[in-house]
């Protein structure tokens, strides 16, 4: 709470005048807002399902809980508003490229406007277990047109720091279908005809999904993680980089380690 | 039906080489369909509630019927995948611009490639109330940005003919409001406070449409009807428009009138 405010502070301190400017531009020429608008910062995971992201996002919330800042989680399709039909429209499994694509951005528009954007701007920390990169991961594997995809979601502020957790497939294969979970239809890419096997499908589309994420990485400027390291070692490498957001009294002050007990 | 057969054999015969050509090119390069790739005609109406553009779509899908010609029509926001969520969405008030305009688009999309598309690919005339100048003109009134909100909707082809129904904002308002119906939130446009007087607020909103319409129609090349003028004229320079299109064989045995009987 002290943290969380006297940060804020801190960073309007930072940003002050050239955030003032960028604001004042944004309004005449374009809506959208821009990182420099907000004094919050906004933290991304994106990496295939296995790779160990959502668990190292939870120790980030942790840390930075511990360190008494503002944080708040958010996780892709999770939008009140729109899960229903998203669910509804696929069971049964009467979504296009377009139609999927689509929904899943009105959902995360919805969620990004209702409470990523406010929360931002209350100075939050933003956590988002996936982001826009999923989409483009996705939706360009289902057949869109990455162009297009990117425009869809260009109402979607850029993040100050994008991890992209590596892994090999197998590795990631092994964690999620140790239990031989029951697949969804998409979620195997099942829509996309790969094989007759649930499973052989699951692992061409997550193949296909590692081709999107390692054709955009660059460009993304992702911090690429090698999530085949102890989780331990992977979460310090985390916590230094989003440290190094925070103006120096702060910096000073957030430690690295929590304790064992909390 | 006999008529509707040899309509797309002749199209076949008059689009044959050029058409072929302009697919294998879609597939190499883009995905998104376009005009001459199909066989069928997309007629569109666009213009206020109010314009009188349903009753004389009506009107141009009884002649098409007359003709034997086989004819889909379809109306904005119809699709039954989404139809549950804009309006639980639409209840709650809780639509921002980007979420509004995504919902209305993924509806579309999922009218657009389950029945316009394949229709139109199967020789049809596809009618359509309310394209996508309609997402154009009241997206952007609520603020969302032009260019995102056409690049939004490109997946859809282009119309054969969109005809814009231009009316006195007074009178469209008259034929409305006659009956004094109780106004929708969003359909006032109430979102955008315009005014505390829903009626008052549906005015303005009416009046900014009326605006973007005036706006896109050279660069969208409608073509423009004067809807003060009698029904029945304004249906007749609508037919021998949308006759135009019919190759020559077909054109000589379409009749512009329908008799009074049927």
């Amino acid at each position: 709470m002290m943290a969380a405010s006297s940060r804020s502070g801190a960073a309007d301190g930072e940003h002050g005048a050239a955030g003032q400017a960028e604001s004042k531009k944004a309004e005449a020429g374009r809506r959208r807002p821009r990182r420099r608008d907000v004094p919050g910062k906004l933290i991304v995971v994106e990496g295939i399902d296995g790779s160990g992201k959502s668990t190292q996002l939870l120790l980030l919330e942790k840390w930075l809980r511990y360190n008494m800042f503002e944080v708040f989680r958010t996780e892709w399709n999770s939008s009140d508003i729109v899960r229903s039909i998203t669910s509804k429209g696929k069971k049964k499994e009467a979504l296009t490229p377009t139609t999927f694509s689509l929904l899943h951005a009105t959902d995360f528009a919805d969620r990004f406007e209702r409470h990523i954007l406010p929360l931002l701007h209350a100075g939050y920390f933003v956590l988002a277990d996936r982001y826009v990169y999923t989409a483009y991961a996705r939706d360009v594997t289902r057949g869109c047109d990455p162009a297009w995809v990117r425009k869809v979601y260009d109402f979607a502020i850029k993040p100050d720091i994008a991890f992209y957790f590596r892994v090999p497939l197998d590795t990631a294969m092994d964690r999620i279908l140790s239990g031989r979970p029951k697949l969804k239809f998409y979620e195997a890419g099942a829509d996309l005809n790969l094989s007759k096997d649930l499973y052989e499908s699951f692992r061409i589309f997550q193949h296909r999904i590692v081709e999107q994420y390692e054709a955009m990485h660059k460009r993304e400027s992702f911090v690429v993680m090698d999530a085949t390291m102890p989780i331990h070692e992977q979460q310090m490498i985390m916590r230094a980089k989003v440290r190094k957001l925070l103006p120096k009294k702060l910096k000073k002050k957030t430690v690295l380690e929590v304790p064992e007990h909390v």
